[in-house]
């Protein structure tokens, strides 16, 4: 057998939470103006207080609700599958697994958070939300799950990608989403998620009917996503696996890594690695240090890796990794020493992408490259020292809507970036 | 529970051949230039003995060879669903069933039968295919197969489709496959299926290394799609239903209906629904009688309902229905009164769509959404006479690559075709 389903009854009913699990507490958020640590006060203007207690929260588990349950059982538990066709092709004695999160409605990992996030702000009596969103994925993700919960959506667009990637809009759209580009104020600017974020949050600011929901880097978000890597232990089980020996995911935001690695972390033995992009290596060449999570410093400092809240990533295909700052769970766990990064330029990580379609069939996210790319780059370390390693990425989303960029590939228009 | 999945080791190791239960034996194909019954060596240069035996096999069962169900467990077999949030935006007493056949690689139902026609063509010697696309469903679907076998493949994709949906070309291209738009000696004209196929049968004749391989209108390629209906019909049972009232399915080619509606054939009380565009309306305007399968006259003359060889449809987003004929198989069971037939303007087509995406999650592929459109009405009028129908469609493929289809919808820009 080389795929492992469970069967819906079979779901994670607590989200796991790393919290206890760092060396020492997170470093507060601080306040944009004050730069003093902010409360829940500050925050609930901008999410209901379920999630502002998950984004405080020290306690080991938290419930998932019945009614997002409920939602995430159109698609969930994912499969696990093992990658025998591409193992073959590269001649590995690695067993290297994969957890599918494309088979969501939005075709990504991130419904995962955008189901918990609408439900918390419908029952908080919230009517209308507020995002941003690069590649689109988060957007999509968002529209969906708001159609669920019947809340109204606003969406604001990198413009780079408003542009060349309509099709991502008009999913938003087919959910009943209204999507433009941002920076609003700016219409000749390419834009980027930093920038964005500020649109979005200068939207919410101030409407009582409305709140701001972010695909990404806060606590309660990579809270969510653990769902993926409760149910890849349980899965690996099943195979016939103890632990895996390496466990991989993009990084952009941190949320892809966080949902499969964080059940791993108290695993002292499992290699933890976050792929992100050359052209916007955050946790391989930004500093460790408070900054805003966007471009006009409207939202809390973060203490995290970062390029800098200015800093404006290349048009990279993989848009959702073109974000200067990441997650402070992640970036603590990078800090510590226990989690790992390593940086692709794109056209490398486009070749893993075609080889891993050719083999295994499904074609990557240009942001699920980066993982497919780091897992077969251990696969091949595996080769040389001859070692049975068990690799699990996450195969975070289908790049159905991203074959412009194999169309770019395959034909040699890919720039491929300086380090 | 709304999802019944069943584990890899679970899929069906047999197709179900629906020839042995017609109230009669089909009339034979006949030779395009004698008009005499075409044998097994009329055949023999486009496609393998194997296939060539199914399509004339009464045979109540044919096995499924281990290499093939080795690659459709990559995702085989499909989650069964309950659209519980449609029944209750409908107000209906019916319960409605879906197979999510849009998990495969491709995102449809067509790798069921490009997996087991690669395999055969590969186990015969053959090198290299060539084959015909309209919206690109098809021939997405046999360049991932032909990529598991190692397979050269030359597409030839109707020209309106190859201008308007690059991406479908791109995913061919990723998959290793050779796109070229049809008819190559018209470089004006928009293309239809059935020219498309003559480009594709001229190809391959007279070249040793090469055959032909069709996406629908074949008993073998019908015979490989059953595997739907095979598995709805044990998850029906896990869902506690002992038989559905109506199966409905899309009806192009008719591999879609074949393969969910064939099993169910010997059930008389099951009623078996084709939905058809009312801008090619085969089953229900169209007449019974011999007519080419292409547009050329290359292919053999088959019996079956057609609006002539030479119809070119309307330009409409479910390019996979855009098809002068339709199966043999289908044909006579509709002609002898088992399968009804109905058919849908693209606008009510699209307004259910969007329903379903709304309520259920997942967008539509146009083709899809003629089912979708059919078994809301099913419902609506169950909700009329209060009756508990249980309805099962074949959700057949995601619309993530026909957004602009629904870009048009939603912005008003689709024309409403007259009947």
């Amino acid at each position: 057998m080389t795929r492992w389903t469970l069967t819906p009854d079979r779901i994670p009913t607590a989200w796991f939470n790393v919290a206890p699990h760092l060396l020492k507490p997170l470093d507060p958020p601080l306040h944009p103006a004050t730069r003093q640590p902010v409360g829940p006060e500050d925050l609930a203007p901008l999410f209901p207080m379920e999630l502002i207690g998950q984004e405080m929260s020290a306690e080991p588990w938290i419930d998932v609700p019945g009614e997002v349950l409920d939602i995430l059982r159109l698609w969930r538990p994912t499969p696990l599958i093992r990658a025998t066709r591409l193992e073959k092709a590269l001649g590995t004695p690695a067993r290297i697994y994969f957890k599918d999160e494309s088979v969501s409605p939005a075709g990504s990992h991130k419904p995962n958070t955008a189901v918990a996030q609408a439900f918390y702000n419908k029952r908080e009596g919230i009517s209308r939300l507020t995002t941003e969103t690069g590649a689109g994925q988060w957007g999509t993700a968002l529209a969906f799950a708001c159609s669920q919960f019947d809340l109204d959506l606003q969406v604001y667009m990198v413009r780079a990608s408003y542009e060349q990637k309509p099709y991502r809009r008009v999913a938003m759209e087919t959910w009943g989403g209204s999507v433009v580009a941002s920076p609003v104020d700016e219409p000749g600017h390419p834009g980027s998620l930093g920038s964005a974020i500020s649109d979005a949050v200068r939207d919410c600011v101030g409407r009582a009917d409305t709140h701001y929901a972010l695909g990404s880097v806060l606590n309660h978000v990579l809270l969510h996503q653990t769902v993926i890597g409760l149910e890849a232990r349980e899965q690996l089980e099943l195979a016939g696996e103890r632990l895996p020996d390496v466990v991989i995911a993009p990084c952009g935001g941190g949320s892809n890594l966080g949902g499969i690695a964080f059940p791993f972390v108290p695993d002292t033995g499992v290699r933890l690695v976050a792929a992100e992009p050359l052209s916007c290596p955050t946790l391989t060449q930004g500093r460790f240090d408070y900054d805003f999570g966007d471009t006009a410093g409207f939202t809390p400092l973060l203490p995290m890796y970062t390029l800098g809240h200015d800093f404006v990533p290349p048009s990279i295909h993989a848009g959702g990794l073109r974000y200067h700052g990441d997650s402070p769970l992640v970036s603590a766990l990078v800090r510590d020493g226990r989690i790992e990064a390593v940086a692709y330029p794109q056209s490398t990580v486009f070749e893993a992408s075609v080889q891993f379609a050719k083999t295994e069939g499904k074609i990557p996210a240009p942001e699920a490259g980066h993982a497919v790319r780091a897992a077969i780059d251990e696969a091949l370390a595996a080769k040389e020292t001859g070692e049975e390693k068990v690799i699990l990425f996450n195969f975070c989303g289908h790049g159905l809507l991203d074959l412009s960029a194999y169309d770019d590939y395959l034909n040699g228009r890919l720039p491929d970036e300086q380090g």
